[in-house]
């Protein structure tokens, strides 16, 4: 079978890791799979990078920043071939351009248009293992080299698991797997063996920070089954596969709790109460590049004003205070109120479809911890709120035990799912 | 004009003195010329490219070699153009396969077999800088990255401004230029204006480190005029260029003294006198990869054995006499002996073409000097002299001082040629 490995840059950050992650993927090799490997930049090399640059330029051109930054990949993935050649298979690495990851134009954040694998296809068929730098391919219009974002070699991962018809893509860092809650705020939090993309997508989308957003994206357009696991142990980690619903009658409402706590709120105070004030807030916003998450208008108080709150990524607010500021002419608000200190918990699960009074548990739980709430969201699988981020890790332990998820340890398995 | 201009890694070693090299570059651009700079890798990043493979692997394959450390030119090339980007020129930085560099395979020390720069000839025309990374380039036959042999960035430039049609090739390093002797040793020694190819290539080969041999034969190859100049001041340096000996009949007869400490001598002894002996010592020799220098063939003493003995860079002293003492069965000599103790002392300059008694001056130059020969080779150009390396210094001096070469200060301008 063909298989897609993807190892982050703490699995490769010295030569001692190296030649563990070589042994690792020697062991696939060896129980009669075709390899293909994914690496990241060895341990703090993108961040010294950064650095060097940030010497040279205070505002460098994003095309040589891209040039620049591929570097990192280019070493580790060299290293590791060097690794595995010492354990007697043949490796060769290559660089995303010579993978044939062809891409969009847009340095620094470039999407991936398409794979062309003929390269990495010679090579499994020659019997090599293949070490694809990941986070970067070539553009498509310019032959220039480009970057994904950083963490998007987990897409990388993914996309060339699809091209290659893979069996599966296992992507590897120094956590477990996905978690019912992150263990360092909910002690009971436990492993889940394996959870659907549309909830890993809202998991993902809402904090939890184990796989990227696109990663997941890729992954349920293209229908590869991920394997999420520590390059640290030999335990299994979480499965992120297409799950059927019929098959998940057994399950859990609740599959996860995240949290986020790099979100900020705008509170625009004093929009007049006319037809078309909100627009004006939200395309201001907009067209300073900004996504918006949660939204929240007011019901206009007699002077025909409203309020009108939002959420938006902390690093985007000054930003956003700038482009408001600007447009208050037209927009015609008295104030901006901005708070950082803000936390956002999200219930995620399947579940809630098909069973009501989700929110009604969540909200209970929330007031018996005596949490003020600010701020609700919902989709059709998930309830988000917003809470003073000083009681951000005592809502989430409240949800956690709310819907029955604390364990003991991983031995009271949460659900069985048929796996 | 085009212009090519090459910057060694002292010269980028750090963001300060990447910044210095961006305004020069920007000089050269703002004086109406179109620019093509080549980079080596800053500093020491490529011995610690070098010493994080020997971490991981012992006896790392030479093609993922290749991979690494094509990262190290990459790094400085981009980091380069942010800095002329920032000083209102646009730069664009190319890796040695975009800019067309192609070579044979052979990993670590791939030849240039042809350059296509369309890339750059297309960033000349839209007015940009265009930055190469050197030493570095993509098999024709593999399309893997491959690397021209250390120091080959002077090679990279020398070509790039033959396949650019550049008026002339700018190598920029820490020295001021080529100096008639290693000014270290040679307190009089004063820079050459300029040089021909020829007397530039048998300085090269014989331990001038100033230009790699490879590049001075490729810039007389394509008669390329190459200036090598100081990166740290404006001074004019050497220029190595054609020039028409019926112009030089005004010149010195000896242009410069090279010295080379990096040569072993091998001596085999108890060769017996048969046809072939000698053809066998060089063939074992030869077949294990080593270039031989000096040679000289005892006349035969009595008993019918005679003694060979040869000099050899002493990387590959251990090598030699494995080949030799594993050949001793067909060879049939007695024994080896081997000395690195040992210097070589070049006297060069077309001139003795036309001077008889160049070498009866060095030879009782080094007699009054109370120094030994041990070996005597000579060319067209060149009389070299095996010493005891102990004696190399005083060698060098000696014959500085002995074709009248001393001079107080630069001032004293050692030759004119019409220049």
């Amino acid at each position: 079978m063909r298989v897609v490995q993807k190892f982050g840059g703490s699995s490769v950050a010295d030569a001692a890791s190296i030649k563990r992650v070589a042994q690792r993927i020697v062991a696939t090799k060896e129980q009669g799979h075709e390899v293909t490997v994914v690496v990241s930049a060895m341990g703090d090399t993108t961040d010294e990078l950064l650095d060097l640059a940030q010497q040279v330029s205070p505002n460098p051109r994003a095309r040589e920043m891209d040039m620049l930054l591929t570097a990192g990949e280019r070493m580790s993935a060299a290293l590791l071939a060097m690794a595995i050649n010492d354990l007697g298979h043949t490796a060769r690495s290559f660089t995303g351009s010579q993978a044939g990851v062809i891409t969009s134009e847009k340095h620094g954040d470039a999407r991936i248009i398409d794979i062309t694998p003929g390269r990495i296809e010679s090579a499994l068929e020659e019997g090599d293992v293949v070490i694809v730098a990941g986070f970067q391919g070539v553009s498509q219009s310019t032959k220039d080299v480009t970057t994904l974002g950083r963490g998007a070699s987990d897409t990388t991962a993914v996309a060339l698991a699809a091209a290659l018809g893979a069996g599966y893509c296992e992507i590897y860092s120094d956590v477990d797997g996905v978690f019912t809650a992150d263990p360092r705020i909910v002690p009971g939090a436990h492993r889940i063996p394996e959870i659907g993309y549309e909830e890993m997508l809202e998991m993902a989308a809402n904090g939890a920070k184990i796989l990227h957003l696109r990663c997941v994206e890729y992954a349920r357009r293209e229908n590869v089954p991920v394997h999420v696991r520590s390059s640290f142990s030999d335990k299994p980690g979480t499965w992120v596969k297409h799950i059927d619903e019929e098959d998940s009658v057994e399950n859990p409402i609740i599959t996860g709790i995240a949290h986020d706590r790099h979100e900020a709120k705008i509170t625009v105070v004093g929009v007049p109460d006319r037809v078309g004030a909100a627009a004006e807030v939200f395309t201001t916003v907009a067209d300073a590049g900004i996504n918006i998450d949660m939204i929240v208008q007011n019901v206009s108080v007699e002077g025909g004003t409203t309020a009108i709150s939002f959420t938006l990524p902390q690093s985007d607010g000054a930003k956003a205070r700038e482009a408001l500021e600007a447009a208050q002419g037209s927009i015609g608000h008295t104030q901006l109120i901005y708070n950082d200190k803000i936390g956002k918990v999200s219930v995620i699960g399947v579940g809630m479809r098909s069973h009501p009074g989700v929110s009604a548990t969540a909200f209970r739980a929330l007031a018996e911890a005596g949490i003020n709430i600010e701020m609700i969201s919902t989709s059709e699988i998930r309830i988000s709120v917003l809470v003073d981020v000083d009681d951000l890790d005592k809502a989430v332990r409240a949800c956690h035990t709310a819907f029955g998820m604390d364990a003991d340890g991983e031995a009271v398995v949460y659900a069985g799912t048929g796996r």
